[in-house]
Formats: structure tokens, sequence, C-alpha cells
């Protein structure tokens, strides 16, 4: 059953079974027509009766619903009755056509930085979502300490130590969400105390790029070679901090090399300076066990990042510094304004996950796949485009291949999106280096071991062109 | 069975029957021993052999520790065979007595701001969480929509619109990680296009100043009295940007009156200026339905942000702007540049919960238990203190009670701490009038209702003195 009301300009269309009880529906009608414009600013409302008669409805119901417009501003009240449509003093957006974002798939996807979502564990996840929710008291559900709950930073640190050879303990942790606001919340207590510049790997992920100049902090770019870093040349600069990846630099996949790890810290002692390690990818190692943090060698100069984007899903946006102990206040200060902490369910979803050992075996059977892909890529490379160099196999989820002589890289990724195959060129990092070989970075977190040979086939061809 | 190996500085424990292969056991041992400066920097290792022999195990276990070692740069291999401990470079951290935070509880607790975290619906929390990681595709595990998940966008517009009269849709939606955040990135726009104060209520909670000043914009506050913002006063200034809670002012508990939102909008729309609305606890209203939101009225001129912090949650952390199309595209960058998006699975989740009328149940449940209390701490307060005047009792989880004439608030609150009750002077906001008057807010979201009218009693004791 459908009425309407005269005069036409105030159309209420009530459906007096729905479970929107009438009051709210003569509301809602009332507001769309003022939003709409079908009531314009200054119209003189019906009285309360005669709407009521005309819909058929309860005087009190009209009554109550004008209330409720007076009160949010879209009517007035003059003295005596009369009740207007107040001033209107915007038009409502426009409805234009929503964006549509739409990401495109490849067959061949060898997109770097994330890993295999189909493997995330949900079940895992899920059942320590579940213990977390059964378990832990009320005041789990107040603003959670901006640092993260107590526990969660306890079962980080003890990962951290026991598998990333790392030395910290819960109160040098902070929880942070994902990488990106862990660069951020040090970079910015880096500026507070007047560091104007940080020396950075060259070359670098565009996206580090982003946040650091975001903060304002200028960059010296230092070149990586197949030993990562060049301290030597770190030393020539007079930067106070530099930003580094030991365990699998991207884009080039280098390991930090023995000599260069004492050297680096060697340089941090001398200058007082702040090491920030992104252990970027660093539990996927293959032919070995992953190499051991530099924060365990140099707790008080290195400011590590970690995170659970590579290891579990980027999704989860879980991350986690383990800082020296005179940056951790400044730190958590920092934090607090910008988001007053990370979500609590989540850090101690975290925590149940890492103290079951679920981490562990999650890594355990995604070590094995994602070596098994690394060895097919590494093969079919070998076999269908033997004069590409093939850099930094021995760890992540990346390798980088170099051209030996100067292509167009761009013209490369392009057509082979047409074959619908994804590699990413250097475009996607920033370099200053003249030298820095034309190279693609490509990723097999994704694509799927049984597709990996006939892809590469495909590439070869489009870059022999 | 416990073995040691000479020289004495080396001893190693190992425990054959661990869970921890002995291979890591070596090297964590040595590595402790590194750090504890046990194994002095360009100490000589013994061999692989005698060492292997020493603690009855296999050379290639101790080959193998060695390696990792060496790979981790905690030794150094010279030219032959000899291994020695590389040069140390900083001391591990001394074990400080880890601060402890003890946050007092007290029998009578009045702290404003939070929900009672005793109510929070686990089960339906829960069981949105179930559905999630069971029903979404792999897609979902990827880096998130740095604006939030579409899906989740879009049920938390049909929410707004529907419960707050809110009009907006997904593409206007940003989420993010609680109140905090959301101010701190429309906050970030604002600055960026040149705005270098903002408008803010006065009196104003404490934090909000905070997050504010982070970003750097000066504040031209102005005075709320019983009918919310005096717009009068914002014409006179000339500000570009303000920033209000019509629904429910913290401390005043004032409800902007239906004259003064329409002046506001006015405002806006004569100065091109942007209204932020922050729409603070707007979902407790006791002897009415709560008063829709501003946002509704002049979409393009106001950016709304709402949280699940009252409702549900301050751990959850989840956050959402409703936003003039305008700053959308704006808004999202500066949120990519700061964390990269919010965590997707809680996302998820709350649309499940918003989308199955889950908080429409909650709400409806805890609604009824703060009216109660709230009805139980008003009668109680006309009881035992009736010379204090009462304020901003239709809506929210506090209300505020000044007194008749100066007293030392800060006494008052710190008395009443000795006698387990928990109040909050006007200390905790920020005022520039000096014609406030000296108040005490009381919330009523996390006590008890059957301590109320004790506690009360008690306090009118305290204040009396």
């Amino acid at each position: 059953m459908k009425r309407a009301t005269s005069p036409p300009e105030l159309l209420i269309s009530l459906t007096p079974d729905a479970d929107v009880p009438l009051r709210l529906q003569v509301e809602r009608g009332l507001r769309q027509a003022i939003r709409s414009g079908r009531l314009p600013a200054g119209a003189l409302l019906p009285s309360t009766r005669v709407l009521a008669t005309d819909l058929g409805i309860s005087r009190g119901v009209v009554l109550s619903a004008y209330d409720q417009l007076l009160a949010e501003g879209y009517l007035v009240a003059e003295r005596g009755s009369a009740t207007r449509v107040a001033e209107r003093c915007a038009e409502c957006a426009a409805d234009s056509v929503p964006e549509v974002r739409t990401t495109a798939t490849y067959q061949y996807d060898f997109r770097p930085g994330v890993p295999d979502m189909s493997l995330f564990p949900r079940n895992a996840w899920l059942n320590a979502m579940r213990r977390t929710l059964s378990v832990e008291p009320a005041g789990i559900f107040d603003y959670p300490d901006v640092r993260g709950i107590e526990a969660a930073r306890a079962s980080v640190a003890a990962y951290l130590n026991r598998a990333r050879a790392a030395e910290t303990r819960s109160d040098r942790i902070v929880l942070c969400n994902g990488f990106a606001q862990g660069i951020r919340l040090v970079s910015h207590v880096l500026r507070e105390r007047g560091i104007k510049a940080i020396a950075v790997e060259d070359p670098i992920d565009a996206d580090q790029d982003t946040y650091l100049n975001a903060e304002g902090l200028q960059q010296i770019r230092v070149p990586v070679d197949e030993d990562g870093l060049r301290v030597d040349l770190l030393s020539r600069t007079d930067a106070r901090a530099v930003m580094v990846t030991p365990a699998h630099q991207y884009p080039t996949g280098a390991v930090l090399s023995p000599s260069r790890r004492t050297a680096l810290l060697e340089w941090a002692v001398q200058r007082r300076a702040i090491i920030i390690e992104d252990d970027y990818d660093a539990e996927y190692r293959y032919d070995r066990e992953p190499i051991g943090s530099l924060q365990g060698r140099a707790p008080d100069y290195v400011a590590y990042i970690g995170t659970a984007s590579k290891m579990l899903s980027p999704a989860l946006r879980l991350g986690w510094l383990a800082l020296p102990a005179q940056l951790v206040d400044e730190v958590a200060r920092v934090k607090f304004t910008a988001d007053r902490g990370s979500p609590a369910l989540d850090q101690l979803a975290l925590a149940d996950f890492l103290d079951r050992g679920e981490l562990d075996k999650h890594l355990r059977k995604t070590r094995q796949i994602y070596r098994s892909r690394r060895d097919e890529l590494v093969t079919a490379l070998r076999e269908h485009a033997p004069e590409l160099r093939v850099r930094g196999v021995a760890a992540g989820l990346h390798l980088l291949v170099e051209f030996p002589h100067v292509v167009d890289e761009q013209r490369i990724v392009e057509a082979a999106a047409k074959h619908s195959i994804r590699v990413v060129a250097s475009r996607s990092f920033r370099t200053e280096r003249k030298d820095q070989p034309k190279a693609l970075v490509l990723g097999y977190g994704r694509i799927d071991e049984s597709k990996i040979e006939e892809g590469i086939h495909r590439l070869s061809r489009i870059i022999s062109v």
C-alpha cells in the first residue's frame, strides 16, 4: 500500500508493513524532499494534522518527525505553529558516476613485493582471533597502550630474538601499521632531533622514497653492489642516519656481506648514528637459514623494522619496531599523535599466532613453495634468456634480471602487459646512478609454479624483439 | 645431559633432547657469548674440529653454526682457517628494570570517553571475522585500497546514510585508524591547501588540541554555550575551517541547536570553508532518537569523522571519514604515505557487522543500559549535590557538573582518587575562557549502575569539605 500527500512536492512513500517505523519513513521522506530541492528553502510545510490525515497515519508520528527535523536544522518553526524549510546551504553532491578502479589480472604475474595470498593461513588466524576474544579480559577493549599491548610486544620480542637473532624485549618494541608507519615514526623522531638527511641505498624502492620525503628527510644515495651497501662510500658522507635492507635488498636482491655489516656498525658507533634496519623479506632464505638481524649486534644503534606483510599478508598492516632504548619514548609519543595506537585484537591474535608456533609452521610450508618457484624461475631464465644476468636469488620473493645492453625497459613492461605478463621495471625504484644496468624485477610471490616457465618463455620473446 | 667446552669462556649448554636443533643451540650459545663479552672482539675461536669434540657433536654442526655467524658478521674468518670474533661495536642494552605502568583501578570510576568494555559483543564480532575469513576471495590479503576496501566503504556509507542522516557513498569514504588519524589526515590536507588556522570549540578536549598542533594548525578558540558553538563569534574570525561536535560537545555536553546548525552551514558556504564534524558519541541519545549529522545537509562542505570507539570499543581503532568530493583524493594520498591503508580484515568484519544489523542490535541494548545509568547519576546528583549545575544530559556517555563558586577542581580530583573515585577536572581540556565555570566531567560508560549513587554520595562529601 502506498499513499501520497498533497501538495505534490511533499510526495512521501510509506510502506506500512516494512521494518522501518513510520516515523522514520516520514522523516526520511521529508529529508529527501528537502535535499533534492523538491521542498525548497522557505517552503511552508503542511500542519501536522493535515499531513497526518493525508498520509493516513497518526498526528503523533508526524509531530515526532517534524521535531526531529527541527532538531537537525532541516526545518524551522516560527512563533505560533507554522513550520518551514530552513535555509539550505549547499547542494547535495551530484550523483556522478563512481570511478571504477579495476585491478588488471595477469596470466603471468611476476609482481614483486607480495606473498601468495592464497596461502594465507585463514583457519589458524581465525583460531588465534577466537582465543583472543574468548580468553582476554574486558580491559583489552580499552584504548591500547600506544606502544602495543604488553603481551603482544613480549611475543614479538621473543620471536625476534629467536628467529631473527635480535636482542630486544617488550619495552623496546612499538607495534605499528606495517612498514610504512614504522619508517614514518622513526623518521619523524630523527627529524625532531635535528637530523635533516638520511643515507639510503641506491637503488631504492619508490615507496620508501615517498615516506622519507613525507617527513622532510633529505636522502643521500649510497650505491649498492652485490655485497650490499657500499659502507666505504657511506663513510664519506656526513649522514648521521642510514636506512638499509641487510637481509635482501630491494630491488637488487643483494645480501649485506659480513665485513660490510661490521663496517656499518663501526660507522654507526663512531658517528653516533642510527641505523634503520628494514628487515625486508628476511624470513625467506632458501639455501641456508635466514641471516640474523643487524639489530642483534648493536641494539643501541639499530632501529629495526619488521612486518607481517611478506610472511603473512600486507592486508593485516601489522608491523613492529625494535628500538634503541633512547628512541622508545619519543617514537611512542609520535605514535600517539598519529593514531593513538594500533588495533588491539590484531596484536593479540598475532601474539597467539607467534606463541603457538603457527608462524614457524607457516614459514616452513611457504619457504618450500617459494624455493621451488625460485628454482623454476632461475631454470627458466637460464634456458630462455641466458643473456640476462640473474641477481639476488639467495633470498626473498623476487630476483633481478639485468640486461647486458641498454634497453627501453618501460617498452618491455608495456609489451609484456599486452601479453598478460606483469613485470616491473627499474622505473619503479629511484636511482641516481648512471652505471645502474637496465633491469627487471621478477617477483615469484604470486605466480603459480606451473606458469613460470611459459611466462618466462613468452617474456624472452618480447625482450629479444 | 649438559656438556661444557674448554676454553671456559666458550661455555655452551646443549640439551640434546630439546626441540631446538643442535646447530641452532651452538649458534645461540656463541652469539650469547659474544654479546655478553665473554668472547671479546678479536678472540680466536677453537677450530670446528676441537669444538665439535668438546661438545660431543658432529663437526658438520659446528661448521654450519660458524658459517651462520660469519654471514651475520659476528665472526670473521682469516685467510687459512682461523676464525675470530669480529669487532664488536656496541654493548647490548643493559638489563634495566622494565618500567611498570599500572593502571590504577577505582571503585567508583566516572572516567569519561570510554564505553563499557564488558559489553563488547565478542561473539558477534568473532562471527563477523569468521564469515570474512571464510567467504572473501584471496585478493583481500593483498595491500588494501588505501581508502578502505570498497565493500566496507559501501557498508559504512549505507550505515551513515541510514543511521546518521548522512548523504554519502562509498567513493566519498576513507577508512582510518580511529578519530585521531581521521583528524590528522583532514588537517594535513587543509594545511597543504594553505589553511593555517582552524576554529575550534572552547573548551576542547586536550587530545584534539594535540592532533591539531601536530599538523601545525593554529587554533582559534570560539566559545561554546548551551546551544553549542557560538557561530556569531565564529563569523567574526577569519577562519576558513572549523571543527565542531554538533551531536554532543565534549566536555560541556551541549547539542548544537537548529538555528546554529543553519547559521554554521551558511557561514561555510559564504566563506567557502570546511566544517570538520566530529560526530562524538552521537549514537547515544536517550530521550529521543539521535540527531542527524550536519554532513547530510551539506556534503560538499562537511568532512565527517565517525568511529567505532564509543559504540563498540576504542581498541578496534576503526574510524571513517565521509568527505566532500574535492577532498577525497588528497586525503587518500596522505593516508597512503601515513600507513598505506588500514587493516583489511577489521574493515570487512565491520562491514559484516553493520550489514547484519549487529550494530543496531548492540546500540539498542547499550542505549538502555547507559540511559538507566544516566538517570541514576542525575538522580544521585540531585539528591546528594543539589548545588551543582548538571549539563549535557541529553546524550553521550558523560555529563558535566558545574560548581556555583570557584573551587580548586584539581584538589577535588585528587581527594576523590584517595577515596577510589575517579572523576576528571576541566584541566583535562583546554580553554581560554575566564568565565568558564569550574566543573567536573562525570562519565558513566564504565561504572556499574549499582555503584553510582554511593559514588556520588561519597564525592559530595569531598566536594563539600
